[in-house]
């Protein structure tokens, strides 16, 4: 898992230089077709990527995006009409077969389809009309760091790229040039590895975070699961004001995605908020925060970029906090076992 | 609470004997209007009731429905192209000022607009074209029970009588007739009650569930984390058994909603998987499971049906649990300051 998330920068910096035309190439697909919405469907981590992606199609192309639950049509058989939609599929393994079932109904209902993956000769990459390989490379650990990141950057490649009619605008590509070098720095930073001492005894870990950063804590969440077996709680700022708020006892650690933007804004009333009940609250941001116990620095960036760059010292906090409770974060409990009978 | 949860019964009847007509007439214009998709915006408990709506959206009428997130309109400014959509709001009180704005907005960008509140002089009834009341009375409690179960009813009305062309058909109401007698039985059962006094200690509980199933564990997961300040992690059963399988301890206690359809079909083998892990798995459901430690039985009813009666023992149990725990549900830490500040 150490190895993984150290890739991240090199992964970046490979599908920049060695895939934009070929996204490109699938987002002049995608653009000819001008899809009336799109609709995103995946599981566990690489939900959180289809997350990102659907805000940024609704904000960067204007075009409604949201996630399907495959139950509808896998469990329940639900035929939709699904002419003038795109689907898409997220899946680091491109294996798992009720997304498969997704791509090959919504093909027949009138759909394009396009698969998100890291195997480019897995079924559901055969199955979907068009395939954007996110080019991670070979995954060690269980729990998916590089290949989340890979696909993120992927998603977004691609949908500037729609943006762009066909082609990613130089200006768009000399900014995400930048973040392979933002993500070193992240990297060298080990500020969420000595935090991760003071969560040695923590029950439950709450995150929080709105807009591009939810997906962020939503991860996040899932990571501290996987590897450490916290209760991980993950909220949009906005959902934690109305009930969940009642959870964030003063012995609840909270960890708040707060960017720099309009949903950082947002967030740092959150922020302040649980302050006032004293919560224990670490902020994952480039600015401090009144409310906040500490931060963890990540850079200024337009905060569609920051996903990329914020998940990363959390990556590293799951990893130490697992270290720290004796876990075998490459063989998180039960997990080997389930992917065997499956 | 314990006086809202009581009242749900009389609150589906009035539904069906005093509202049927005026759904059946939302229905019909919707019907019309023929939306080529259908968005559902809510926060919190509402969520849930969008949720089940987004699925009944799929599966009975073939129509691609997804949730929205507010932030993407509110935060970020998105202005996607709406033509040919529905935009449905879910709120109790119908006074969120972020779905008040995307139904504003929804408007002005082509949408067709639905509120779907218990408050037909709020903001959000007025801003959208057509308004569906719940009409289930004041809400004592902050933690929402009967709103949620009213919001579920009047959805399902509603998307049957789009279904019936603007009637709700005769047959379908015959057996929606059967739920207020389903619920009073289902409240009758002391089962839940019982249980919650071996929660008195627990951390967390791990709520699951699939297809129309997954609005309920999410549901109650969030109803326990109001009211006993529980960890309340829900995972849809497909995505249990991916990573947070991990979490499955022989002292974590799961709460499995098990359904005679489809989807409860393949959560019997999830709860099996739990059982071989050891994991304390309650099943709430018509029929025994292999791998569970108890049973909260609900009636033998179409999966779709069911979310209505399956919550219903584990608000009881999140009470129960509470009272249990010295909290008083009626006041949860923290929440009334907040919608003080607000």
């Amino acid at each position: 898992m150490k190895a993984d998330i150290a890739e991240q920068p090199e992964v970046f910096a490979r599908l920049l230089d060695e895939r934009a035309d070929q996204i490109a190439a699938a987002g002049a697909r995608i653009a000819e077709w001008r899809p009336r919405s799109v609709v995103f469907t995946a599981r566990g981590t690489s939900d959180h990527a289809a997350l990102y992606a659907a805000y940024l199609t609704e904000i960067r192309l204007g075009i409604p995006a949201g996630l399907a639950s495959p139950s509808a049509m896998t469990v329940y058989g639900a035929r939709p009409d699904l002419r003038d939609t795109l689907v898409v599929g997220v899946s680091q393994s491109g294996g798992s077969p009720d997304l498969h079932e997704v791509l090959r109904v919504a093909r027949e209902q009138g759909a394009h389809t396009l698969a998100v993956t890291n195997n480019p000769s897995s079924a559901l990459a055969e199955v979907a009309e068009l395939h954007v390989d996110v080019a991670a490379g070979h995954e060690i650990a269980v729990a998916a760091t590089k290949t989340y990141t890979a696909e993120l950057l992927a998603l977004l490649m691609l949908v500037e790229s729609v943006k762009g009619g066909g082609t990613l605008p130089a200006g768009n590509l000399a900014e995400l040039r930048r973040l392979p070098g933002h993500a070193e720095r992240v990297l060298a930073d080990d500020t969420a590895v000595d935090l991760a001492a003071r969560y040695r005894f923590a029950d439950r870990l709450v995150t929080t975070g709105r807009g591009y950063a939810y997906p962020t804590a939503r991860e996040a969440a899932l990571k501290l699961m996987e590897t450490s077996y916290v209760a991980g709680l993950a909220f949009s700022g906005a959902d934690l004001l109305h009930g969940p708020l009642a959870m964030a006892q003063p012995d609840v650690p909270v960890l708040a995605v707060v960017g720099s933007g309009p949903a950082g804004t947002s967030m740092r009333d959150v922020v302040t908020r649980l302050g006032e009940r004293r919560a224990d609250v670490v902020v994952v941001g480039p600015s401090d925060v009144d409310g906040a116990k500490a931060r963890i620095a990540t850079p200024d960036v337009d905060e569609r970029y920051a996903p990329l760059l914020d998940i990363l010292p959390l990556q590293r906090l799951a990893l130490a906090l697992a270290l720290h409770r004796g876990e075998n974060p490459d063989a998180p409990r039960g997990l080997k076992k389930v992917t065997a009978t499956l």
